[in-house]
This record gives C-alpha cells, sequence and structure tokens, in this order.
C-alpha cells in the first residue's frame, strides 16, 4: 500500500503546509501543524481523500476559512488539511425557488454581495464574514439577525457530503420541508465536521428587506436589561436584532472603532449596560412607526433614553460589536464563551457570573445575543487551572438554568473536557455511535466533540 | 425469562385490544391487530417497556391519535402498541420563554385553546387538530400554516425520549439555539416512531396575531396558479398561508360543507383553479393595506378576480380545505399522496400530473400547500398494480424535478416500496446504520421506512 502521501499526492497533488494551517481564532487552543494540506477542486476529489484517509486510519479536518473559536479546525499532527479553498464558486442564485446553490468554500461576504444583487439575502450573519459556508454549516454559525432569522440549520435545505467511506451523497434539496426517511442535513449541520465533508449547500433565501433602523437605549443596569429582552419579544414587533452589550464592553468597542454615538456624558457614565434593536421593513412608514412604538416600549421596561441611531453611525455600532471579539483579544482576553439559556433566564445567569467572576478574581465582561438567550463572554484569567474552573462553573450554572455550553461556537477541542464532563453519559454514548454510523475508522476530526 | 405479556403487565398492565389499535387513517395499509396494547402514564414506564421490548424482541409501534395517512402507526400482529392517550398533560406553558412543554398525548386542538390562552400560538396546523404532539413530531407534521412558520422541525426545541434500549434522554431545551453536540432533537423529529419514543416535547411558541384576512382567487388554469406562486411569495408579504386548490376540488369540498363563497356563476365554471391567500398582522390597518396589495398582485398574475372573503366563510373554507381528505375519501380515492418540489417545479409537475393519469386511465385532482411546493394529490384507481405503477411514475417526476416523495405525511408502510426503490442506496444504508446505533434489536416500528 503506498504511504498516504503520496495517495493525495496521486489524488489531487500536496500543498506546502504553513503555519495557518495550524490554527483557527480560538484563543485557548495550542496550534498544530499537519502533516499534508490538500486543496481539493471536485467533491470526487473529497470522496477519494477520505477514502484513501479512512484505508490509512489517518485524521482527516476540514478547514474553511479557519475563523472558528473552538479549535475544531485545529487538525491533528499526523493529520491531513482538507482546505475548502478552491471549492469557492457560487454555483446558482435561484431566484425563482429562493435558494442559493455554492461550494463550501465560498465566503459568507461573498454571498452577501451575490444575493444582494439579486434582491435576496442569505440572513445568518456571524460576525465575521470572511467565514466559509462550509464552515458556517459545520459549526451551526448563528449571529445577530438569529432572533429574526434563526441560524445556519434553519437554512440549510440540502447538502452534498462526502462520506469518510468515501461515498458522496446528496441530501435534502431545493424544496423547504421533507418527511422522508431521516433528516441527514440536520445531522450534518453543526456536526464540526465529525461525520461527513460537506461539498456542496443549498441554502434558503429571503427577500431583501428594504428599511432598516437602529434603536439603542442605555439602562441603568444589566438586570434590567436582560429582565427588558424578554418583552421586547412578546410585544410581537419582531426585531432584526437584539443585542445586549455591558458598559465595559461598550466602552471598549466604542473607543476601538473610534465612535461616537451622541450619547451625553452625563447617562454614559451611569449606564451599566445597552440594549440594540434594530428593525427592518418593507415599507418606510411602519418602519418608523415601529421605532416610535419600539422606543416607547424601552422607556416604559426602564431604558434611560432610546436614541435613533444615524444610518452611518448604526452600521458602525454593528461593525464594532462585531468585531467585539478582536477587541477582547487585544485587551488580553484569555478566552471566549458562548453559553445560550432560556431567554427568561438571562438575569439570574447574570448574576451568577459576577459571583463566579468574585469569587475567582476573574474578570468577566461581554455582550450577547440577548433575543436568543446567548451570552458571549469574554474571560479574564491567566491561570490555566482557574480559568478552567471558572469556566466549568459558568457552564454548570448554565445548564442548571436550563442552557448549553455553546450557543453557536460549537464545542471543538476547546471546550471538550467540558462537554464531556456535563453531558448524560446515555447521551453521549448515543452520539458516538451515531458518529461509529457515519465514520466507523474514526478518521474524521478526532479529538474534537468527543 | 417472563413472557412478554407477563413483563408489560407487570411495568403498567395490559389494555383490551382493539380495532382501533390496528389502523390509521391511510387509505392502503391494511388493518393488523397487535398482540398486547399499553397506555403508559409516565416515561419511566415507556423506558421499561421498551427494555422488555428489546429483551425479547418484540416490536413497538407508538400510537398517537391514529390520524396518520401514511400506515405508520399500523402495529405488526406479534407487537406492543403502546398508546399514549394516557400521558396527555400540558405539563407548562412557559410565557416568559414562549415555550410549551407537553407529554406526547396531548392533541393539537387542546394545545391550541391553552396557547390562546395564554396569547400565544403554536403555529404548526396539520389538517386535523385531534392529532397528538407526539404523532406530530414523529412525523414532522407540516400543514397550511407552514409556508409562514415552517413546519414541526422548525418548533421542536428538545425532547424528552425513550430509547430502545431503555434509557430516557433529554434533548435540547427551552433555549433556540445550540452547536452543543449532534442535534438528536431533529434526527427524532420525523423518524416515525422508528428510533426512540417521544415521552415529552419542548415546543417553541409565537406571539398570536391579532388580524387576520383571507383572499380567495380564481385563476382560469392550474399553470397560472402555480406559476403565481413563487411570485407572491417573493413580494415578501409573507402569508400565513398560501394554497391552491383545482377546480374539481374545490367543487367537492364547497358542496361537502354546504359553502357558498359568493363567487359569480360566470366565473365559477371558467375557474380551473383557485389560490387561497390568508395574511395576518399585528395591525388591523396595515392587514387592509396588504389584503389591497395582495389583491392587485393577483390580478397583475393573472387572477380572473379576487374576492375579500368575510370571516366566516374564510374559516369555513379553510376547514373544508383541511377536510379535503375526507372528502376524497368519501369520493371514493384509492390513496392521497403528498409529493414536495422546488416551489417553482410546480407547473412542470402538474404538466407530468395530467400526462400520468391520461396514460394510465387514472383520475388524479388536488390542491395542496402552494408557497411550500407541496402538492396533495388524490388518486381514483381502483387496480392496485396499475396504481402503484401511477404512483411510482408521479414519484419519479416528482424526484428527476429535484422534489421528494413526502412533504410532510411520511413514508410509514405506505410507501416504503417507492421509498426504496427511489432513494440513493448509500444513503439508505447510513440511515439503516443511524437506526442501528439507536435500536440495536431493531424493536422500534420494523417495517416503517426499511
Ligand atoms: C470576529 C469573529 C466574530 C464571530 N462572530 C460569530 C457570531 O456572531 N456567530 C457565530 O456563530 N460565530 C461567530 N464567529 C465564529 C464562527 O463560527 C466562524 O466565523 C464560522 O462559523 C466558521 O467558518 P470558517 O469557514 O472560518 O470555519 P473553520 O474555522 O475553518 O472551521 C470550523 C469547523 O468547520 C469544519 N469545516 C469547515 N469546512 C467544512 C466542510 N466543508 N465540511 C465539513 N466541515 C467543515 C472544520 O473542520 C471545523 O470543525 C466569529 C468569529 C470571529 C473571528
Ligand atoms: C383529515 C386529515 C388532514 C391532515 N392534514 C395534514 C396536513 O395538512 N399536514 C400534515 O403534515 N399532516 C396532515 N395529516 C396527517 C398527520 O400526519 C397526522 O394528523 C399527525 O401528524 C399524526 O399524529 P397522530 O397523533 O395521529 O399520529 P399517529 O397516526 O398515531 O402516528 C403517526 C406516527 O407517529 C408515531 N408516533 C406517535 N406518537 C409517538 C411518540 N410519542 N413517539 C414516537 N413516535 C410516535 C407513530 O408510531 C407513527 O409512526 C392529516 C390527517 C388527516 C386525517
Amino acid at each position: 500500500m503506498a504511504d498516504i502521501g503520496a495517495r493525495l499526492a496521486d489524488i489531487v497533488g500536496l500543498t506546502e503546509v504553513v503555519d495557518d494551517h495550524g490554527h483557527d481564532e480560538s484563543l485557548t487552543v495550542p496550534a498544530q501543524r499537519p502533516a499534508h494540506v490538500v486543496r481539493p477542486e471536485t467533491a470526487e476529489q473529497v470522496a477519494a481523500i477520505l477514502e484513501a484517509a479512512t484505508e490509512h486510519a489517518t485524521p482527516v479536518t476540514a478547514r474553511g476559512s479557519g475563523t472558528g473559536l473552538s479549535g475544531a479546525a485545529v487538525p491533528r499532527a499526523d493529520g491531513i488539511v482538507v482546505s475548502f479553498e478552491k471549492m469557492n464558486r457560487v454555483l446558482e442564485i435561484d431566484t425563482e425557488n429562493h435558494v442559493a446553490v455554492v461550494q463550501p468554500g465560498v465566503t459568507l461576504q461573498e454571498l452577501e454581495e451575490r444575493t444582494a444583487a439579486a434582491g435576496l439575502v442569505y440572513p445568518v450573519y456571524p460576525g465575521e464574514l470572511s467565514a466559509s459556508l462550509g464552515g458556517s454549516v459545520a459549526t451551526n454559525a448563528g449571529g445577530m439577525r438569529a432572533v429574526k432569522y434563526g441560524v445556519t440549520r434553519h437554512h440549510v435545505l440540502g447538502v452534498q457530503a462526502a462520506l469518510p467511506t468515501g461515498e458522496l451523497i446528496r441530501t435534502g434539496g431545493r424544496f423547504v420541508k421533507s418527511s422522508t426517511g431521516y433528516d441527514l442535513t440536520q445531522l450534518i449541520v453543526g456536526s464540526e465536521g465529525t461525520l461527513a465533508l460537506v461539498t456542496e449547500a443549498i441554502l434558503k433565501l429571503q427577500p431583501r428587506v428594504a428599511h432598516q433602523a437602529t434603536v439603542l437605549a442605555p439602562f441603568a443596569d444589566l438586570a434590567a436589561v436582560v429582565a427588558a429582552v424578554p418583552r421586547v419579544v412578546a410585544s410581537g414587533i419582531g426585531p432584526l436584532i437584539l443585542e445586549y452589550i455591558d458598559g465595559m464592553t461598550m466602552g471598549a468597542i466604542t473607543h476601538t472603532a473610534d465612535l461616537q454615538l451622541g450619547i451625553p456624558d452625563a447617562v454614559r457614565e451611569t449606564a451599566q449596560a445597552y440594549l440594540v434593536v434594530m428593525l427592518e421593513n418593507r415599507s418606510a412608514d411602519r418602519l418608523d412607526e415601529d421605532v416610535a412604538e419600539t422606543g416607547e416600549m424601552l422607556a416604559g421596561l426602564g431604558a434611560v433614553d432610546a436614541y435613533v441611531l444615524p444610518g452611518g453611525s448604526a452600521r458602525r455600532l454593528i461593525e464594532a460589536r462585531e468585531r467585539a471579539f478582536y477587541t477582547a483579544k487585544a485587551a488580553g482576553a484569555d478566552d471566549v464563551i458562548d453559553t445560550v439559556l432560556p431567554r427568561a433566564a438571562l438575569p439570574d445567569f447574570m448574576a451568577a457570573v459576577t459571583g463566579i467572576a468574585q469569587a475567582h478574581g476573574t474578570f468577566v465582561i461581554g455582550c450577547g445575543h440577548a433575543g436568543d438567550g446567548n451570552v458571549h463572554l469574554a474571560v479574564f484569567q491567566k491561570d490555566a487551572e482557574q480559568r478552567s474552573a471558572v469556566l466549568g462553573e459558568l457552564f454548570a450554572a448554565a445548564i442548571a438554568l436550563g442552557g448549553a455550553i455553546s450557543g453557536e461556537h460549537g464545542i471543538g477541542r476547546a471546550k471538550r473536557s467540558h462537554f464531556l464532563a456535563s453531558e448524560d453519559p446515555t447521551k453521549v454514548e448515543l452520539m458516538r455511535r451515531v458518529k461509529q454510523a457515519f465514520d466507523p475508522a474514526g478518521v474524521l476530526n478526532p479529538g474534537v466533540l468527543f
């Protein structure tokens, strides 16, 4: 049997291994260069690579854009990285069916441009638009607009995927529902490259809504902000974005972006937290009404004030919020987590966070997709053992309140030990058996999830 | 080892087996009384029943309300029926998180009443509200409002389920997204009682929208109706219901319901098909505007006219449409199918249907969730062999156009042979291995799907 390097060279040619192939944006998972890197151009090549890897029992890690936050794209030293950078074509924007068919290496940015030109939108906007669709599917990426449109899972109608055993399958299609056998699409979404490699995705698009407006509301304290969230959701006003940003984070991101929001100093100094509500409507008049209604509602919910941001400022604030991760990183954050909770449990969770942080002399700040109950926390604690204890307690608090470890970033390598420690062993065993059904040789992303 | 009957008697007591336990609403699957019927009251009893069944290698079929249309609730002669009629409590309407927690035997009707009282709605309305939530989850039921809100899959946030091996697991939770391991919830949804038995479900609710209006538009021909559908979707008006009804079916259902819609005879005689558009809005004024806009749009798309139905007529028309299955059955329909297609492929599919029907001397009429590309066809053909040939050709035509066999009724026993004949064998094998991961002894609903 030829060695795996020779097999790969035969199938697609080998690419020089560089540092970039060894890491993603996780703050804690050590970089690791792989033994081989390949850049397939066709689904058939991906299938052949996997078949060879299974025969040689060699680990395989898929790589999109490497923007993931959980180390799920960090390969094994003896393994292969399958980089999708050459499978980067938008195959079709199907305006009749409101569907995009894309190769996995297409970035969200490119899809945004291509859909905009057709008056449509792929409404999932995780903070980093250089991310690939393959990576988005594999992590079930979310982002700020999930409160209105849902996450990646809700927009993947089907995939073509290469199985570790070397076959290509197609799941789902250009239709919005099906009860025709098990939903393999939904099983592959969010599986972090451990079940199959996505070689094509069929994505649901929406009509692009013409008018948007953003309301920023400072609150005296964090508890009041998070208590307001279920009320805004219940109003039926249907916000596109419903984010909370704590005072520290707001200070840092506006400072980094050199952004003046026109909030009087007196208000800024007392505001411990902010709510950002973006609305959209296909009619400008209705949007104006909704903005007025939202302002009144927020006042009634205890907001100090409510500012309608001019278009430019609004865009820059959202961009600054999207870059909150980089701001936290630059400020020396040691880890970033994204626990998800029942929306109404946010006040109790935030109280628990304060307690845990204080008990461990750790600084924890954040912001989050409050409308989804999804809290993004930056943890400042240099000591790895202390930090792991803090994370363990934060996750335990979230789970005790009915939540889960990750809302959208995934488990990857970074949170595997916490996942295995907190999850019901019966479920973990069941997941392992499902993994085995797809990947009998265990070559896909070993060390991720399990 | 005690015999299985004695084991079951010990766990929960046996119930008299009656004819009703042997069938659902499928028109083609022969009724079959099971050997045993049990009516558990707790999740633990369900788990114990499954453990015993696995030990005795005895088939188990779950039964909700028996309204399914694919024979998936028809048991085996040597098997056990687990009827959920005693697990019928709404455990909680959580108004803070917009979540309902229900036992599987709760009917859609009861959930409708309980959520209405709280100003919320579980927006999935398959035509038969006596159906249970357990059955809805297992078939991934859809219905008329899926065009706006999606199907059951999109509203199940988590379940408690009993595994065939006797353990209870909980998946998901009262949160709207998660990237924490494989999505077992979505795998169980639509699995037709072949992977696990659902003992509790966490359902996502929405604010109940105050105002509704219905527009009925006759068209000269079917092709024009289905061609109009993608246009209405693209308009962004966001209909709650977007149904087509062919002329024959409209005649039959309005006759059965003794329903006058105030359409002039001259129009009725030439109309070959109708589009029903229901709109909803939280503001009465906006609704009026949307209705006017819809009327204009439909005129532009070739509607002969557009009638805004008074509330009472609208409700009765929707009810009559929901009962279309019973009307077809009373008229002697021999089978009912629900293929799903890319929305824009509807005209080609309808043309293929006409050709296939004519070639086989078979009468095929229908209506459907056009907004979802989901076509419900009643097939009148007494000869079983001919009928199977017709179905085979209809499914093949749908698949060739990028569709699938069933949009919401499931495969069950009724369409298993067509499913196995048309589906990629690699995918079927993968599904079998997933089934094996859940159900190593193969006791859950053997003969359904595979
Ligand atoms: C500044 C910043 C902001 C962010 N904001 C958000 C946010 O708001 N919401 C959110 O959800 N995420 C956010 N993220 C993280 C987000 O998960 C990633 O941006 C994205 O989902 C990963 O895409 P990628 O192409 O970079 O994947 P990678 O990092 O390359 O890979 C991620 C995972 O996907 C797998 N994978 C990649 N391609 C394939 C394929 N074709 N088939 C199978 N598996 C594959 C990899 O093996 C790995 O397990 C943010 C990241 C950054 C840096
Ligand atoms: C007049 C009429 C109109 C209809 N209209 C629609 C429509 O518009 N859209 C649509 O989608 N469907 C429609 N249906 C069919 C629909 O699938 C069923 O009404 C419903 O989903 C099944 O619920 P049930 O409780 O009757 O399930 P059953 O028929 O009892 O069972 C259905 C399946 O679910 C399984 N099951 C039941 N309970 C459980 C459980 N707790 N755990 C695991 N598996 C379980 C059974 O084993 C079986 O496989 C219609 C049916 C009728 C008669």
